[in-house]
């Protein structure tokens, strides 16, 4: 026996979810039947309204409420610096540290070492589009610092080996709060190579 | 800065519930942006069914597409046996395995020991209301073999001590496939003095 069809194709749509699995889906499914009716109205509309009220910007490719987004029309940035992010999440990331003032361009991924021939995901083209802007003087490349992130940092920097803006990336080491005794000896051996002076 | 006001509405929405925290709120809402306009709709077609096409069994109190609902008027079931179980999932689970073809009532919960002066969410006037039919021999109380389990077991053969209605209980032992040095000194317990005989 199953449930009646209408909480089955809840449970099954919502165990589509990525780390749902089907005790997960029955356990929301229940969660939202004892909830008020425009409780689960505004999830619904909320979902709905993901792709009727999102959009991509063109010039940076970030998901935003209007192309192009209110970070590329924004006449307070830094127009010198371009910092290059996997995701549309990483950006929001880097604004909440409230650091940085310049632009940004979302890739829309990493380039994985194991499928390097297939790139079309990628912006790559909106990119270089971007990088035609001359007051563009610097590059900042933020991955994630693991395998795919590394590889997509060299693709970049192979890629614009001949242009003349310059191509940094994110500094390696200890992170904040870190324990020293914990830290892999990757993270140390970044931390040793690039220490800095303090007197 | 936060995400543009479709994609935080949808975060937000999304991370009420159960066991969602904001950032697995955002792994989902990104994962439904990458999907087509389509799915989304069907998962929020869902959602707005389970209020629109499920309801309450006036009788046995299970969530079920129609009152009463195909059990309590299925003519082939065991009209002696009355099985009370405290979630709709718990009848499923006794359903799937094939052995049960009496009936079932849904308690819709159980009684915490902190809280037993609340019973109001109980269904407890709609189970009394199903034991005046006469044929019914045997009450069967299927709870979870918890603290909370125990004291609604208990509740109700106090409650229905003076009827002359057989009460049972599932039987509590060793669980298929376990292993006896990993088993907790409860089950052990029960399984020694709930032993049968073989031979």
């Amino acid at each position: 026996m199953k449930y009646p069809p209408a909480l089955q194709m809840a449970i099954d749509r919502l165990s589509r979810l990525p780390t749902v699995g089907p005790k997960t889906a029955e356990r929301f499914a229940f969660y939202l039947l004892r909830r008020p009716a425009n409780e689960i109205q505004d999830l619904a509309t909320a979902l709905l309204d993901l792709h009727q009220n999102l959009t991509h910007c063109q010039r940076c490719c970030a998901i935003a409420a209007a192309n192009p987004c209110s970070l590329c029309t924004d006449a307070t940035r830094n127009t010198a610096l371009l910092c290059v992010v996997a995701e549309t999440k990483d950006m929001i990331a880097l604004e909440n540290s409230g650091q940085y003032q310049g632009r940004y361009h979302i890739l829309n991924g990493t380039i994985s070492a194991i499928q390097a021939d297939n790139l079309d995901h990628l912006t790559i083209k909106q990119l270089l589009q971007q990088l035609r802007r001359p007051e563009i003087k610097e590059l900042i490349l933020a991955f994630n610092p693991d395998v795919e992130g590394e590889t997509t940092a060299l693709y970049l920097a192979k890629l614009l080996s001949t242009s003349n803006i310059s191509i940094t990336r994110l500094a390696r080491g200890l992170p904040a709060g870190a324990s020293l005794d914990y830290a892999d000896p990757m993270t140390l051996s970044h931390a040793l190579h690039n220490r800095s002076r303090i007197k």
